[in-house]
This record gives C-alpha cells, sequence and structure tokens, in this order.
C-alpha cells in the first residue's frame, strides 16, 4: 500500500509536469558513492548539495575496496575483498547485480569504451574481465601469482603486474580474441602500480627490492626502466605500518611525488630524468598524495598511528603550507572534479569532512559509518581510474 | 489526452519497477550537445549510442555559439552571437529559460562551484554574472571595449581581456561584492584567450602586434610576460581566412602548440622557457588544435577553403601522422573523455563522423543540420571550459 501511495503520488507530479513525466530521470555528474568498511555499505551522496542520499547495504567485505563508474556515470562496479564484484544502479539507489567471482579481490579497472569491467585476483590469482552490461564472464587470464596494479590504457586494454613473479602484463581486448603480452620482469615483489592520467607512464612500486619501474606506455616496444635505485625501506628504517597507495601518487608540474616508504617524506623526481630533486619533511608516513585539481598542491594523509592529520604542500617550493586535523583516522580524500572542495573521510569520528581548498574552511561534514574510500562520478571521464 | 495517456503509460511502468519509479532518473555522464548553426537548435546526443536524442529549436542565432555545462550536468548555458543567454535541461529536452541580455556576446563560463554563469560581451562590452539557477543578474561589469576570453578560475573567479585596451582582468566573486583587478597590458587587440587544464596558465592571443602573452595565474602578483615576439601575421602571409580558436590550443607534455597565424604550419612551443623548439607542415591553416586525452597526439582542423580534410600529428616527433577527409567543411572535433573516439562536425555535409582514434576506422555518422561546436557533458568537469 505504501508502495501504491509513492507511485500515486509520482504520478501526480508527472501530471502537473509532464515534459519531465515522458523522460524520467535525473542528473548523475555530481553523485559519488562512500565506502563503510565496516559495515559492508556504500553511502550514495550529492556532492552540490552536500548531503547524504541513501545507504545501499549487502556489498559484503568492503575492508579494501574500489570501485569505477560506467562512461555514463550510472553504475558503479564495486570490487570487494571477498572477490564480490557487485554492480550498483545509481539511478534505483539500489545494487543490480552481484557475483562472487573469486575468493580475494584487490580492485578492478574498465575498459575505455565502457563495455568491460576487469578484475585483478590474489586467490587464485588472475586477471577476470565480465561484459559490464551482464556481469557475464567475457575472458578468465590466469596468472603465477597475485596479481595487483590492474589498470585501464585506450583501446579495450588493460595492464597488471604479478606480484610472485615480478612480471607485467598487457592485455588487449579489442579483437574476438584477448592478446597478453608479457612485458618483461619489473623487479622484485611489486606491491602496487599506477598509470599516469595521459595514460603515458605505467609506475610500479617494489617491495622485495629497492627502486620504482616505469614502462612508457606510448612506446610501440613498451619495456620496465627501472630507476631511484636508492629508493625503498632501509633495515634502519621505521616499521611500515601501512603500505602507501601508489593510486595516491601525484603527478604534478613535470613531477613526480612519491611517498618515502617508512619514512616521513615526500620525494619529487623529475618526471623526464626519473632523477630525484626534492625532498618534503612531512608529519608522518604517507599514504595518499593527491594533486588537487586546477593548482599547484598535493595534499597528503598518513599512516596509523598519526592519521589524524592532512597536509597541503605546494609543488613549485616543496614546503607544507597547511597542516588540518580533520579527526580520528582520515583515511581518504577526493576532490570536487575542478578542485574547489575536497571531502576527507574520517573513519574513527563516523563521518566525510568536507574543506574549502582556497580558505581551508570546513564548509559541512556528513555522517558515514567508518568511511574510507570517497568515489565521485567525475572518475568516469578519467583515463586510468 | 495524449498526455494523459502517456502519463498512465509511465504510471504502469512506474508499478512494475517501484524503485525506479521512487527516483525517476536518467544518467548524464554520456549525453552531448552538437550547435546547428544555420537553424538555431541544439541536436542531443548520447556518446555510448552513437544516436541524436532530440533536437532542441528556438535558440536564436547560434552562428558563433559555445556553452558550458552545470556540475551536476543537468544544465547547458548556451552563449549565442544574439546576445541570447539560454539555460537548457538535458533531463526535459527542452529550454528552461532564456533571456537576451546584451546585444552581442561571445562566449561565457561557468564558476568551479557550479552558481554563477559569467557571459562575455561585445554590444556593449564587459562581463555579465548570472545567477546559475534563476539567470538573474548578479554583477555588471563595464569594460572599455569589447570583453574576450573569459574564463574560469578557481575560487568562483573569471578572468578575461578587453580588444580595445588591451587590459586584462581578474574578477573575484567569492565574497559579497566582486572585486576586480587590472592585471595590466598584455598587448595590443588581443583576439581570444585560453586557461590551460591546471588553471596556471592564461594564454593570449594578439591580433595588432606580434607576440603571445602569458600571465601565471597561480602567482600570488600575477604578471603579463610577452613571449614568441616574431609570432603573429606578416606583410607577406597569406590572408588569414579565419582567425585560429585559442580554446583549441593543445598542451601536451610539457610544450604549447600554437596555430602559425596565417601559415599552413603548427608551433611547438617549451612550457618553461617559452621557446618556440618546433614547427610542423600541415595542411592549411590551423583553427583547432585538439589534444586527444590519454595519448601523444594532437588532432588539427583547418580554415576555409582547406577545411575538407583533418590532420593527426603526434607531439613528440612532431610529425602528422594522419590525414582524414570526413567531408566538407570540417568545423569542430570532440573527443570522448578517455580519448577512446573522436566526433567532428561536417558542416556542408550535414553530418557528424565519428572515428575510432586508435584504428582510425569510421565508426559512425550521425545526421546534424550544419553541425559546428559539439560539446560533451564531461566538460562540467574541467577547469576552463
Amino acid at each position: 500500500m505504501k508502495r501504491l501511495l509513492a507511485a500515486f503520488a509520482a504520478f501526480a507530479l508527472m501530471a502537473a509536469a509532464p515534459a519531465i513525466a515522458d523522460e524520467p530521470c535525473c542528473a548523475t555528474g555530481d553523485l559519488g558513492l562512500i565506502v563503510e568498511r565496516a559495515n559492508g555499505s556504500l553511502l550514495l551522496v550529492d556532492r552540490s548539495e552536500h548531503a547524504a542520499l541513501k545507504r545501499i547495504d549487502g556489498l559484503g567485505d568492503l575492508s579494501h575496496a574500489s570501485l569505477t563508474y560506467s562512461p555514463d556515470e550510472r553504475f558503479a562496479y564495486v570490487f570487494g575483498r571477498d572477490g564480490g564484484l557487485t554492480k550498483v544502479d545509481l539511478l534505483t539507489r539500489a545494487i543490480a547485480a552481484r557475483k562472487i567471482q573469486a575468493g580475494n579481490s584487490i580492485g578492478g579497472a574498465i575498459s575505455d569504451d565502457g563495455q568491460l569491467v576487469a578484475v585483478s585476483n590474489y586467490t587464485p590469482g588472475g586477471i577476470k574481465v565480465f561484459d559490464a552490461v551482464t556481469l557475464d564472464l567475457v575472458a578468465d587470464i590466469p596468472a603465477d601469482g597475485k596479481t595487483i596494479g590492474l589498470a585501464d590504457l585506450p583501446g579495450r586494454r588493460f595492464i597488471w603486474v604479478v606480484w610472485d613473479t615480478g612480471h607485467a602484463y598487457l592485455g588487449d581486448f579489442s579483437g574476438p580474441e584477448p592478446i597478453i603480452t608479457d612485458l618483461g620482469q619489473v623487479g622484485s615483489n611489486p606491491y602496487d602500480a599506477v598509470v599516469t592520467a595521459d595514460a603515458r607512464t605505467y609506475l610500479i612500486g617494489l617491495f622485495g627490492e629497492k627502486g620504482v619501474t616505469a614502462i612508457d606506455m606510448w612506446d610501440d616496444d613498451p619495456k620496465p626502466v627501472r630507476f631511484l635505485k636508492d629508493y625503498g625501506k632501509k633495515e634502519d628504517d621505521m616499521p611500515v605500518y601501512k603500505m602507501p597507495h601508489l593510486q595516491g601518487w601525484a603527478f604534478t608540474e613535470g613531477q613526480f611525488v612519491l611517498p618515502a616508504v617508512g619514512q616521513y617524506e615526500l620525494l619529487w623526481v623529475d618526471r623526464n630524468t626519473l632523477q630525484e630533486t626534492a625532498r618534503t619533511k612531512v608529519h608522518g608516513q604517507p599514504v595518499f598524495i593527491i594533486a588537487q585539481p586546477a593548482s599547484p598542491y598535493v595534499w597528503v594523509n598518513f599512516a596509523t598511528p598519526r592519521n589524524g592529520v592532512v597536509q597541503v604542500v605546494d609543488s613549485r617550493t616543496h614546503q607544507v603550507v597547511r597542516t588540518l586535523e580533520p579527526g580520528k583516522a582520515a583515511l581518504h580524500m577526493e576532490f570536487a572534479p575542478r578542485g574547489a572542495e575536497v571531502w576527507v573521510s574520517v573513519r574513527d569520528d563516523d563521518k566525510v569532512v568536507i574543506y574549502d581548498t582556497r580558505s581551508f574552511e570546513k564548509k559541512a561534514e556528513i555522517a558515514a559509518k567508518a568511511p574510507s574510500g570517497i568515489f565521485f562520478t567525475a572518475r568516469a571521464h578519467q583515463p586510468g581510474l
């Protein structure tokens, strides 16, 4: 009966506004999803209104979850730690489809045409590729170990590395059969990797040895190139409380900014020479380093126990220009796509804090249950996200 | 009666799918508008489906029209040559509001928070700023001449130059009253200007003298800097059939790419040194030079009478790598935001041609009446567009 009343109410509205009734619609350009990791739920938010719209439950284990959006900004594909692949519909504000596709998954990506969703798995290792509409399995690419750093490249291609063997692979799914190319050995135990926004450089962090590896994906014959050969954990370093996320590496003004592993430092690297150019002392061990759009600044958050602070660093001077204290356990930051504000998830205070990036004033807070990753729909239009 | 039947049909649908009925919606992330210049109409298109959805009439004189989108990708603000400011609703697929705000307007911009729409006018000169929701006038900034090159900057700011006096102005609309700052003289008769995607550099083309001017908008005290002092029309040059559009200047890999005025050439400029580094011979006088996202390539179209051709140039080698012939009068190009395809408007063949950017194969054509500008909703998320 309640459902019927709701339908009649909507009908009355439509009779008054027939132009809308012909095309039942709402815009999706300023929506977002916030991962509520302890709860297995997502919070659908309206960026312009600074408002939570709906909690969507039943996503399984979201303790290390990420997601990506369809090109029309209607669907989110959520990659859960339990191997769950869940398709969420932002219009109906509900789960559209869900399957457990592996024992343990750690991330995914969507092809540039929006037709294929690829998932990177630990147990068993390998890549599975699904039809974005039906979630039917399209390709199952095994690996000799755990696959990590999965990212999309133009032309229905994906790239990934294998932790156990250190090999990088390029998968081309544009033809009738996938073509998988071994790009060679990138180093020992790659722990994460990321593609730059111009889809040129695939940057790979190593755990088993020192150094960082880059592959130029614009090259006709892409090859791993090692640099920063002193980069990495040293025996006398502090313990590493949390491995930094490479998806948070920033790329600004011809520079890479890397988290110094186990140190309270950022490393600045010239993009062309791959040489270190500067270091910045920061509050703690960096986790995410994210460039504020349309600005010279990067924002940094930190590993436990120093994770109550966020710092802002100027990429021109390499100086910290601001230190903010959003609350207990600031886990993630997401910018409005044109940079006007930043949303910070504060897990242990059960809230998301929104700052104006120009004044650093707090603009709003949104209640959320143990929030971690924040994902705005504008990501649908960005290569490598 | 027809309207009533449509409403009942929609009601029946809703009863069958109550989850949708609660929130009447459709996604707007892959929509676009194509200017039909001779017809005073816009063609609403679905990028994923390669389909025209609806023709929207009554926009007035669109002979030199541009538009910008609200952050939620619901509304387009269309700036017509007749001084018309029209707000188009992509959900109802109809004009939501329209006013004639000046005698002759040539472009506009939306503030980073989506709340203010600014229009640049010739007759009378100056900037008018409107409330994005109501289109009520918020500020009227007069000028000593025609205003051009209007662009948004972070923090509810806009920048523009005045043709007659050569002065650039920064308008800050973040407080209760606008603060207008004269940034100084940029040169004689600036004819267009553009802000780079990182909102750092305001680049200004000059008609009254040689040279190009840049202003670093990240600087606390931004000042005009002249460079390429031999750049511009020479007496023995060919006639300039069409002034190049500065919004088409590409910025790739630490380089600017400029159209050589009156020449069949592109000029490559190092972004840091502002020195010319290379030239590329091309098919005709360049009009738009647009970077293909996630690639090393720029695409170029040309002034009449050589406007049946589009060329692709590699920003690493500065060589033409492909020449395409989409049809008679190829006026504009717009890329899918992740670069997989490009849409080319072919005015005199009354069509838009869609190419795969990897294979250069023609993927589809869409009939359109004398199409010119193509604008996808992803622009809502890009600074300076």
